[in-house]
């Protein structure tokens, strides 16, 4: 790994990144076609959370956390922290001081790959956070990782840059390149949403909504009478 | 797998399965002899969530939630849906809009063995649900399954018609022929620990209450100062 | 094993203990160097739970809890009772009953290796608890085991009498004989972070208060823009 | 739970599972349709391990083998001895002297829902052994539970008397009725993979084998050339 | 996710790749930078396997393999297959017709975010395997993915045509610009591991090896006999 | 934590570790009260290992091997290298190398809480090995911990000096005190062990020869026939 930090990457923009938040991950992931979801291991520090913002990388060594120091200065305002460790760690990186510092610089949260601490302060903060493990276990700061390259978290690339929305559901990425096609889809999948929302409150059914009906006998789906179930099956 | 949807299957009483619901998942567990509980892997989407309902029972491929559209037409007032895939998923399979159709059906709850998502919005709905994953992926609709056959979730059996019911301790299944038995003991299990309250609040021992000092020879336990035991640790 | 129960042993100053409670796991884990962590896979049962107590210390079979039984007789005001099994399990060993009886005789609250249950209720009594699981299944009275033994939790030694700290970032132990130690550096390390918050607020970086920067070049960290940076990967 | 011995289920022909046992876990599993197979969690004690025989069911309390012991005493040639506990455990139940008793009666192969030990003794033993961990610790014999009862491993539901095979690939259940179907579609099945065999050798593909080919539009799969995604992706 | 199969991406020199594998993963991994490794859930399907090879990429839907059908034919020899699905699944979406068609063409061996089966023939055939299970489970053809787009596998990026490493430790990508550096490097490194083991093999310590002695202070190491320190702990 | 190095501290004799060794895990376990055992975590590198001998302990920060070079000049022949990280990690931390430097020395195997790597070689050079994961992941050089302090892995305090077994069932510790006692009824558990073979080879049953069938009404088991309990469940 080159220890590097880069410096003023071009990042997507911060209002559409807000945008998308608001629409939340389950709604922007299914418009984009059901991609850049990080999975169920990430879980936010406090339920409710909610944010999107443009990422900033970083690579940490497992119990170690010298390039997120690095890291606070390449922040601006509508950021997100996003940090990865070179091999699996839930040591806890972050904690509130970090949290302190972010703030103060205007960046909307943060995603760590391992651990992060002082969940009752952050709470309190209202700073949101995900990560893959809450763990009071402190960090060195002696081995340098790097600092806007691109990282893995949950199987999904992040780009310095891009798009990363949180939510209840978790923690997604849009590539920078995706994010009109996503405020586009994610509005008309919010629309779309709604109005399925509004027939299912009257009592309409996803089977004759979605058209899957008409299909059962090619999927080769039998309706069968609890009463003759039972004559075959015994 | 036979793709089968088993019309109106017998249910065992709604109202009992309320009565369960309130007793408790940990009670009802106890009076039963300590059978029917899916395990620690199942949560609750938000705490506080509690439910007891009769079962329709839903196979899913994985990655694909086309038998729960098949399934919610198969609801009535009181189910509770059960839902496991045929292979282990943490995908969300589940979500607002689905409740939004099984809350208009009078459904009391869902329980997944893989994911559900929109979390934040089934809390504000307060439709209670239980996973082993919340998880934003989304789902197609291509391959079959089966309805109102039995499903095996958490290692326990589940037949349609059964009583689920589900808290912040989990979820278990009482199987319809067990449902007056586990009113009856239920409800004596539950006043035996009102008694056991009380006496503990005094200062009643378990070790006198269960009969267990008089058995501690028995079972080879001896009791020993921290003096004598540092001394013959030396 | 032997099947004793210690009785008496030595512990550590009540008042002392609740000083570090309040403190907090993620400062007192600092301030003595980084040791004494069960790890993130103990959680709370309840967001917001915080005690500081001295250990009791449990060693059960799995799925038997008569051991917790004679283990509470050896309660007094200001312990925490911490429970392992001699092999791992989930079993909801501990649940509302034993928390009445604890809470009667002023113990401050309970770490166990396997699971609770009662969730629900302990979170209304307010009583802390600390799990790897939460789980309704219940358990037997057949197999003695040890109180007041050393015993492992999460990697970590605890000897009965040591003081035990529990909040929203896990569980920690800290050794009788380093009380006094954890007082003072505690104290130290929560003065340490008051001035660091406060200079934050401020907008100072860590990279220039923790005297990183200067050593940038020691750790063989570059700074390059992203054009020089995108130019070299071309 | 009863603590109940059942005695004397009807079995499946003992015959008949060995056949099946030499047909091989995925094959069955593919000819009755992809149901039976208990999971990846399900490991043989060595490589190479193969078995098919009627099932002895039994259900022990965690870190207790008491129930192992009175099994065997129901256990007949060609039968294969099945083993669950009451909540998760990985603890050691059986071992090289339960193997020599077993191997005695003309007992196929074991297999269990916690750990086994002794592992170096049974391969040279060559008695076949399939679980989910390997586990030197041992257990006691304090507390109840039954024998031929239905039980769930893996997720499946295994009755005494079905046929249960394990090989590499795992552990499968056949249900005592499906075992005609099963020996006529594996035989079916068996058939088929050698003809394929026989063409992917010569080169033909499945694409074209099984009629995929001409799908491919209506999956909506586009091929396009290196040089033109690069384009698109620019 | 666009469902599309990019044919005919450039690939690294298959001799090259057959070389990297000679040197085998730990060193490659070293000599790049500590980069490219997969971690370890990926295991090969029988001890002693060992491959270098290009990178063919698949993306199939969970339980699904029908893109392996697909990605079959855009096989060449001295590539491997690289598979992961769309969500985390274990099942066996690759088995021996599998391996048997792949051989035919070429093909070094292959590697599965999922499960693999038929784990007897491919040790039997010598065909390697790396996965994340072994799972009888089989799998349906109904939903469509792509091929030789980027992957993600164990947290590493993988483009088609990249080299692919495995052995005893595992897997590792070397990215296609990396190559030429990767055979240089692994040269050195080897020649380095021989000089160190033939050292070591006289008695040297990588303490004065690798210049770490006259370090041991900057650490902050201190050496102190056993009767000093119990009397210190004393 | 303390970095110190502790020279010299007593062992247990290394003949008699290495008649521990040649009893087995299981046994000695047995032998001692089921105490000691590291869990099913620990697996050997290669299948057959066996060893007995004195620790020697380490405890390493994650993701940096430094103090295993240390820890190499204190080994003497008949230690065993027991190795543990601060926080959990799955590092490969020792590979070839190490082991070469310690074959030089007399050292009879290593222990590591975390990963190892050179799987391939360690076989071919007969090094045993146990550990928590295989991961060809290096490491850096940066951070001190310690040498022949107390350690904890698997639950079990492992202290320098004690006796560590392993098997492929698994490591176990003896502490240094216990190994008289070890010696005597480790022999007399395999005499034991050889009568019961013997016993179980000509069909006696552990029923009978643990005088279990006389307890079976005590402990509430009843006997029902197939017909009479298919009866009875209705």
């Amino acid at each position: 790994m080159k220890n590097v930090v880069v410096t003023d990457p071009p990042r997507a923009d911060a209002q559409d990144a807000a945008t998308l938040g608001g629409f939340g991950v389950a709604t922007v992931h299914e418009a984009l076609g059901r991609v850049g979801y990080l999975g169920p291991e990430y879980r936010p520090a406090w339920a409710g959370a909610r944010m999107g913002g443009t990422a900033v990388t970083v690579v940490c060594w497992p119990g170690d956390n010298l390039m997120i120091h690095v890291a606070v200065e390449q922040c601006r305002p509508g950021d997100v922290l996003v940090v990865t460790t070179n091999s699996p760690s839930t040591d806890g990186l972050f904690g509130e001081l970090f949290a302190t510092a972010l703030a103060h610089r205007g960046v909307r949260g943060v995603v760590l790959a391992s651990g992060i601490r002082d969940v009752s302060e952050l709470r309190e903060m209202g700073f949101p956070a995900w990560s893959r493990a809450v763990s009071a276990q402190g960090s060195v700061k002696n081995t340098a990782g790097a600092v806007n390259v691109p990282v893995v978290l949950g199987g999904q690339l992040v780009h310095p840059g891009d798009v990363v929305l949180g939510d209840d559901d978790g923690v997604m990425v849009v590539p920078r390149a995706d994010v009109p096609r996503a405020l586009t889809a994610g509005q008309a999948r919010l629309d779309k949403e709604a109005a399925a929302r509004a027939a299912f409150q009257q009592g309409e059914l996803g089977l004759d909504r979605y058209g899957l009906r008409e299909r059962l006998p090619e999927f080769g789906i039998e309706y069968v009478s609890w009463a003759d179930h039972q004559r075959d099956a015994g």
